[in-house]
């Protein structure tokens, strides 16, 4: 009972400062942002404090290097957290923004502008800098952030959030604009996934598949993630040789454990004698393993055999599957199937097949001899982003300041009534 | 069991067949569009008979004649059906439009570009016109409908339904883009709210509080609705005191069963003495019972005292409350606190108040000096509407053939690699 009153009073305290938030200028915002980064700047000793606090104690429960090295910050991380901060002060405001505008012949004049979402909670796992991101990309873009983070960063956290919210205040907003669940218990999660009472707009997860699976299975208020990126190339027929083994490898193996990494390549049957060979061979000699179906056995005995449930891993991790399809068609037809709609590329030098795989596959993003590596908010010029999204509403790919906002339409008139 | 198989076998079917529509010009939509039309033309003695077993029915029972009415189908209403599937044909098609192009510096061609949501599952109350109308605007913006209409109009819907089919066979379309759940069984609703094993991708409820508030409730998939339309009309001192009566008038008494008819008057208590008494005349001259707050019952007899209780009253009758404030401030106070961010509305020649008001609430839409009742798709030009949505996600306002569709981003190269 006395976590629920605690959270229930942290989404009334959420939703006041939201409202006090929406009507803030670009401006107010900025200072604030720049605000945030003097206090991370001041208070290096203090977040280190804190940290060596979290890793002391991950340490002690055993957790794997892997854990410890995301958990652990040090004067780097924490000047690039700082710095992070600027940046998001640098890039447009959407808020207040007119996305369509026109007059009806009554006179109505409609415009439809851009408003903040509201409250947006952020349920992420044990990086402390996902706290100063996504608070700031929340306050940005107008919305009250209600973040919580890995129990095991709680005190990396704790500090700077109170940077954060000493930079709100020196600007003039309110504190509780950012605010922290403070507590470890798992029962805070379940009462922000059900919206604290209308209080909470939107959940972002920011973590592994099943923190995500978690959030998606509870979450009772709409949810901004993608569970996975199943992300495949296809090399058609048509594809020039040279640019497929290049994308194959890059999509792979640039860094093989973020979700736009590839983990399927199919290819066509048509141009197998070609193809198939020096894609493996680049792939090896990248230290890729390959699991493939039985025409990429045959060629080369160093691919082990994929098993039915290879189509549907997404093993973030130098393994790659492949497979031959007859053409774009079964190529549509297999991403259809084992796909997560996510991130997914043709290479081909035929126009007309591109255009027919770029407009049928059903991914958030579709590329033409591109890697699947480019599914970031920062390469499509978002500059900042707090995930990327698979789901049809809203927002759909990179989730930046502007896939933050919503919008309401304002309508100008001189007295108009409606006739009969 | 039985019914599980049925409604997951519908799931696959409209899953296949949104594929299949999402490729459809907007040529052969048209063409399905206007053979639909013939087709109910063409039946309507066999649309007739099937109505008169769901009317008898609904007599038997001792439905109230309200609810016979809007069951009940004659020449002139198969007609008005017929015609608006011409009308839908009439409407641009969203699918396929461009929203946005850049080029990034790498050279990679980004296009966000307009596709179908998928599969939309209609769940509605006995109007067995909605059958027709949600089937083709699902269809014209390449979705997939499963149509759930009530139990009561089941065989008028499933006569419609046969002219829908023929329209898309005769066009090459699949039938099974739009479906009807054959059984009055609710456990079928129920399916449908938690997506069909993902065959569902957004769910519209068309009906009455208890309808979308157990759909809202139960739904794990998006929901495109408002639970009420709690619609204010807030009157300033600075307003032009005949356009305030007539917008008053008209925003609550053209149609009071609407979702955009006011429930609440705000006056302004610096112009109380000009304009309290002549807008309480006006309402109560136009038949218009008022419950007032205490400065409003003592400016006249003929007032009912209002309760707590009526400020979050949605009547959808000949009732509105009335109530004094201390200025925009206070009238905004008023509508977060008992609003439903569907619709308000500013009377005043101010033009800064005005901006605050239009900025400030956060509602769906918000209007200066027009009436509530412009809360409709058609007023906006959006052409048919689907509803009316006060979520914040995706679609607010009025839901027309584009609010129906998602984007995807297609990215074009030639050959672009991630770097490190």
């Amino acid at each position: 009972m006395e976590i629920k009153a605690t959270m229930d009073a942290m989404g009334q305290a959420a939703r006041a400062a939201a409202r006090q938030l929406a009507q803030a200028t670009t401006a107010t915002k900025n200072q604030a942002l720049v605000a945030m980064a003097s206090h991370i700047r001041a208070s290096v000793e203090a977040i280190l404090t804190a940290n060596e606090i979290d890793v002391e104690s991950a340490r002690k429960r055993n957790q794997r290097d892997s854990f410890i090295d995301r958990l652990v910050l040090n004067p780097e991380r924490i000047e690039a957290m700082a710095k992070g901060l600027e940046d998001i002060a640098e890039l447009d405001d959407p808020v207040g923004a007119t996305i369509a505008k026109w007059t009806q012949p009554n006179g109505l004049e409609f415009s439809r502008v851009r408003v903040p979402i509201g409250v947006i909670g952020i349920i992420y796992e044990s990086r402390p800098n996902v706290t100063a991101d996504a608070g700031a990309l929340c306050m940005k873009s107008g919305n009250a952030a209600i973040l919580r983070g890995g129990s095991d960063s709680i005190n990396s956290s704790g500090a700077i959030v109170t940077c954060l919210q000493a930079g709100l205040a020196e600007a003039g907003l309110p504190k509780k604009a950012i605010q922290m669940v403070a507590t470890t218990d798992r029962a805070a999660v379940g009462m922000m996934l059900t919206g604290l009472d209308g209080n909470i707009d939107l959940i972002v997860p920011r973590g592994g598949k099943s923190l995500v699976g978690r959030v998606q299975d509870e979450a009772r208020v709409p949810v901004f993630a993608h569970l996975e990126g199943l992300c495949h190339v296809y090399v058609d027929k048509d594809a020039d040789l040279d640019m497929a083994r290049d994308i194959v490898v890059n999509a792979k193996m640039r860094r093989t454990g973020i979700c736009g990494s590839a983990e399927t390549v199919l290819i066509d049957k048509a141009a197998m004698e070609n193809n198939l060979k020096p894609v493996i061979d680049a792939l090896i000699e990248a230290g890729c393993t390959i699991r493939g179906g039985e025409l990429v056995c045959a060629a080369d005995s160093r691919v082990e055999a994929a098993s039915e449930e290879d189509w549907s891993t997404e093993y973030l991790d130098a393994i790659i599957s492949m497979k031959v399809v007859d053409g774009v068609d079964e190529a549509m037809d297999h991403i259809a199937k084992y796909g997560s709609q996510h991130t997914d590329s043709i290479v081909t030098e035929n126009a007309e097949t591109a255009e027919r795989f770029l407009n049928e596959v059903d991914s958030a993003i579709v590329l033409h001899n591109a890697s699947t590596q480019f599914a970031d908010g920062g390469e499509f010029g978002f500059g900042a982003e707090i995930g990327i999204a698979t789901g049809k509403m809203h927002a759909r790919g990179p989730v930046g300041l502007e896939q933050l906002t919503s919008f309401k339409y304002q309508v100008r008139g001189n007295g108009q009534v409606r006739p009969k």
